[in-house]
Formats: structure tokens, sequence, C-alpha cells
């Protein structure tokens, strides 16, 4: 049986202004990697309402789940809450139990639960809600998307949280062997490795560093067995 | 009138694993910033036919121009080519211009140009070269899509001899002040200063370092003194 499948989505003019870079996508592939689960497409979108609601349900539609990042804080240029809801014709408010959560803190803190504060309490009708460790502040899920913090730490925990309660499938494992040759020479060979084994996924990385040059191959399946076979064989190939 | 637009594909089942992360993304958003060319979707896809071919369909149409790294090497994952010529429905072959380019260089090198090296002169009928001055390999353009190598320093040599070919816009210049008080302080105030410069675009960067938390406030706009008048407001706000 394939892997469930899953895509995620960055929302933010700081990612595409250069200004800030991503490491939510490189943190959730290793996660999702060890799940079991397929991660098939990333996009990132600006603080846009109409390019957020189409992505999300372009997505929604073609993945089993969906993980967005970004734009769910207490200033104005924070939309995505309100971007889901309208992608899934749900209503949204401030509601009860994400306002009781920031109500605590702020008291406990001896802040006040201002309007801006209060907006992220804005929560589809439909969605539950994803505990946030870190700032309080909650992620929610609605039908297959899982809406989370931008902040690194907070998105972290926040995958923590999500993944346990998705199916995941068997775990991808890997194998890399390095060839000191370019790739030009290596892909011959290496053509009719994949054919033979076509029952794994059979990847060339090429490297390029102090004069030395070659080629990471990496040989990716669930059976780790196959993988060890696979490997005495492509050891065999490239010893020559 | 508005800047051009621009879009990112990235190809590479690699990115996806998260076996490696994607740098060429944070380059290509840092240098369309400067030209003034405004970078709008970034999408991550792997080395799979009808995906690439669908990504490069929607955003060739919908952007001024489309940047793809990845997927142009000799060996048999090395599709992108292939799948671009599919998109625009154009015929490819290896092509005499891009094989004697090879030719030479594994000539000069002692190299021999075999099958698979030659799969790297495979060009769309349509295309024009980009210049590959760390491993000759070429990349090319079709339409206004810009097909590009993934390998970081042989994408940024592509970048610097396409970008001076695009029509670029007015140079997005930014200005950051950061405030020590965290983001639900200061979003009603801030709200009502970017209604007030609804003219510039004002963005706001939680962080949270050593128990020390705020926000990084990022102004941008294209007129310099504008921005200056901007930020004088901006520093009176958050000085009281």
């Amino acid at each position: 049986m394939p892997n469930p499948t899953a895509a995620m989505l960055v929302i933010g003019d700081e990612i595409l202004s250069g200004r800030t870079r991503d490491a939510n996508t490189h943190y959730l592939a290793g996660q999702l990697t060890e799940a079991g689960i397929d991660l098939k497409e990333v996009r990132v979108v600006s603080d846009d309402a109409p390019a957020i609601v189409a992505a999300v349900k372009a997505l929604s539609a073609a993945y089993d789940s969906v993980f967005t990042s970004g734009g769910i804080g207490p200033t104005h240029d924070d939309i995505t809450a309100d971007c889901i809801a309208q992608a899934f014709d749900d209503h949204i408010d401030v509601r009860d139990d994400a306002r009781a959560l920031l109500a605590a803190h702020y008291e406990r803190n001896g802040q006040e639960l201002n309007d801006a504060r209060l907006r992220m309490a804005r929560i589809p009708d439909s969605a539950t809600l994803i505990d946030n460790p870190v700032s309080v502040a909650p992620g929610f899920t609605i039908q297959n998307v899982h809406v989370m913090a931008g902040v690194p730490s907070v998105f972290q925990a926040m995958v923590a949280t999500v993944l346990p309660t998705l199916k995941g499938g068997a775990p991808l494992l890997s194998q890399t062997l390095r060839v000191q040759r370019g790739e030009g020479d290596i892909a011959g060979p290496l053509a009719q490795f994949a054919q033979d084994f076509s029952d794994l996924s059979v990847g060339s990385y090429p490297f390029q560093k102090d004069g030395v040059y070659g080629s990471n191959i990496v040989v990716r399946g669930t059976d780790a067995i196959r993988l060890d076979v696979a490997m005495t064989a492509l050891t065999a190939i490239f010893a020559a």
C-alpha cells in the first residue's frame, strides 16, 4: 500500500522577499519521512488572501494532509485563519475555548488580553485546536489541514502534537554510497541499476568541494533487507 | 506601475525527503528583490513528470517569469528538460550547439562524451541556452521559463546571466525597527500605522531569543523618502 501523502504551505512575504529563510519545510520534511508520510509538494505564497485560499484548496484536495506555517499571530498581516475559514466555507470568530487559553496565559503574565491578542482566538467553527506549549496561542486542524505558527520553535512543538494523530506508512529508509567519479561517468551503469531495483528509489546528488567531485547515490525504500541487497550490488558496480 | 512578477520551481525528491535543504530559493529571493522583481510564489515538486509539467504550466501562465532549479544533470532521475519541452509542446533532442559545448569541455579534460553526458545536451528546439561557467552543461530559457541547475554554485552563476536580461522594476527598499515588546502589545497601533501608510508594505516578525522577546517591524517600499517619513512616524509611535 502506498504511503499517505502530504503537502506544506508556507505563508509569508518575508520568505519571498529573501528577508527570512524558511526553516520549517526542511524540519517537516525530515519528520514526515521518519513517519512514513510522503511529502509531495511545497508551496510558498505571500500574505495575500486570494493566493492563500487558492493554495489551501488545491493542496487539500490533492493530498492526504496539508501543513501550513505562518500568519496566525496578532498583527494586521496575520490573515491565515480567516483565509482557511474562507477556503472551507466555514464561519470564523473569536472562539470561547481559544479565548480561555489566552485569558489564563495573559493573566498569569499580568498582560492585557487586548483586541490584537484576541485575534489569535479567531478559529473556524469546525476546527480542533492544536496545543501551543511555547506561547499558548493555538493552531488548529480543519478537515485535513493543520494550521500552525511560523516561529520555528512553535511550529516544531505543533508538529510534535499533530504527527502522532496521523496515519503513517512504512518509514522510508535510505542508504548512501559516495562515489568519487563524475555523474557523467556513473550515469550509464546507474540507470541500469535503477531499472534492476525498480521497487526502490535511486537518486544521484553531485557534489564538488575543495577540488574533489563526485556523487552521492541515495537508495530509498521501506524494506531494510532489500535495501542491503541493493547496496551490495551498487558497491560491486562502482568498486570496479 | 507594478513590478514584474516571478515564481520559483524547485525540482527534486531530495528536498522533499529532507535529505537536502534547498538553498536556491533564498538566494533567488534576495536577487529578485534587488532587481525590483516580485517573487510571488515558490513550489517544490518531486522528480515526477506529471507534477513537473503541471507546475511549469501553472506558474508560466500566472507570472511574468519562472525560474526552475534541479534535474538537468546526466543521470536517469534528471527529467526536467524533457518535462519542460512537454509543458510547451516543443520537440526535444540532443542539440548541436549544446553538444559542441560539452564535446569541447570533455576533450579538454580528457573525458569521454558518453550517452549519459549527452543527455545534458537535450534542449527543446525553441530554447535559448544559458551559459554555465562552472561546469559547462547549459541551462536554457524557453518562453518565460528559465531552466537552471540545482547545484547552488551553478544556479547562482546562471541567475547572474539571466537577471540582466529581464525587465526589472523599482528595487524594493526596506527598513526595520526592532521593538522589544510583544506583538500583542504593538498590533493595535501598528495596524493604524499600516493604514496611514497603505502605499507601503508593513510586516511584523516576532523574535524570542535568550529570554528577550519582541518584534522586527519591517516597512517596504520603492520610494526612499517616503520610507524615511514612515520610519520617523513609526519610531515616534513606539518610543512612547
